[in-house]
C-alpha cells in the first residue's frame, strides 16, 4: 500500500520555497501529518577541475549553518537551462569560465523532508575571466585544492557538505577514479 | 561582513522539524527575510556493504518524492547515540546486522535552506537477523548491488539520492577506492 494525501495546506512560503503540511495515510495504514519543504526551482551545483587537476572550492558564510562552509559553487536555476545556470554560477561565485559543461546527473536532496531537485554539472577547460559578486553570495575566498587533497579533505571529514561529497562522487564515476 | 539576524519567527513546527523566517541583513549590506526547515535531530545515512562486496540498497516509497526511491537505509537518530542508531535503522530496514560500525563523517546537507546533520555511518561484516519493520518504513524491496553495479547505477544517473551519493563518497574514500 502506498502513501495517500487526505489534506494539504501551505503553512508558508516565500520566492523560494514552499512548505506544506499534509494529512496522510502512511504505507502501513497508520494516519498521520507529512510537513515537508518544496524547493521552487532545481539547484546545481558545479564540479570545477582545472587543467593542473584541481578542484575549486568556495568557502561561503552560511547563514543556515551559522558559520563559513567549505563547497563547491551552486545556487539556484532561476528557471535557466540548467548549463546555462551552472556557467552563470560558476563565474558569479568563482570568476571562471568553463570549455565544458557536463550534466551528470539530475539528483534529489534531503527526501525525507524536502522536495528538492539539484543538478551536478562537470565543468573543464577552465579559465579565469574575472566578474565574481562574492561579497553578494557571502563568498570569502576561491580555494584551489589538488583532487588528492581533496580526498583527504573527505576522509578527514574536514570536508562536510552533503551536496559537495555527493556531486564529487558523480564526477568521481564519470572520471572513472572509483573502482 | 557576516549575516545580521534581526528578527526571528517559527512559522511551522512539529515534532521533526522547525520552519523559521528570519528577517536579515546579508554579508553585501541589502537586507531581506531568510526562511528555513531545521531538523530537529541529526539524521544517519548507512552504507552497508556485505562480505561479497555488494552493497545493500532499498527501495522506498517516498511520500515527497511522489515514488519509489533506491537509496542507502537512513533514518533518524531519535536522541541515540550515532551507531545505535545506525545498527537500529539497519536491522529495522534491511534485517541485517554488522560486526563493525565506523562513524565517517557528520555531514550537513542542503544548507541553502535547511539546517540538517546527517551521520554517514559505514556497516561491515553483515549477518541477516531478520526483525525487519520494512511496511512501516514504506519500503518496497531490499536488493544487494555489487559495489561496481553501484557505480554503474551512478554512471548512468539511475542513482539519483543525493544523501545516498555523498555516503558512498565518503566509503569509497575511507576504503581508499577513489584516486
Amino acid at each position: 500500500m502506498a502513501w495517500r494525501t487526505h489534506t494539504s495546506r501551505v503553512v508558508y512560503e516565500n520566492p523560494w520555497i514552499v512548505v506544506r503540511e499534509d494529512g496522510v495515510t502512511r504505507p502501513d495504514g497508520t494516519q498521520g501529518i507529512y510537513g515537508y519543504l518544496e524547493v521552487r526551482r532545481p539547484s546545481v551545483v558545479i564540479v570545477p577541475i582545472t587543467d593542473e587537476d584541481e578542484v575549486v572550492l568556495i568557502r561561503t558564510d552560511r547563514y543556515t549553518l551559522g558559520r563559513t562552509n567549505l563547497e563547491l559553487p551552486a545556487g539556484g536555476t532561476d528557471g535557466e537551462d540548467v548549463l546555462v545556470a551552472a556557467a552563470r554560477e560558476l563565474r558569479e561565485e568563482t570568476g571562471y569560465a568553463a570549455r565544458e559543461l557536463i550534466d551528470l546527473a539530475l539528483t534529489t536532496q534531503l527526501k525525507g523532508v524536502t522536495r528538492a531537485a539539484q543538478h551536478v554539472v562537470l565543468a573543464t577547460g577552465l579559465h579565469h575571466v574575472g566578474g565574481e559578486e562574492q561579497l553578494e553570495e557571502g563568498i570569502e575566498s576561491v580555494e584551489h585544492h589538488p583532487w588528492s587533497d581533496v580526498l583527504e579533505l573527505l576522509r578527514r571529514a574536514e570536508l562536510t557538505d552533503g551536496e559537495s561529497a555527493a556531486a564529487l562522487m558523480y564526477a568521481a564515476v564519470h572520471l572513472g577514479r572509483v573502482h
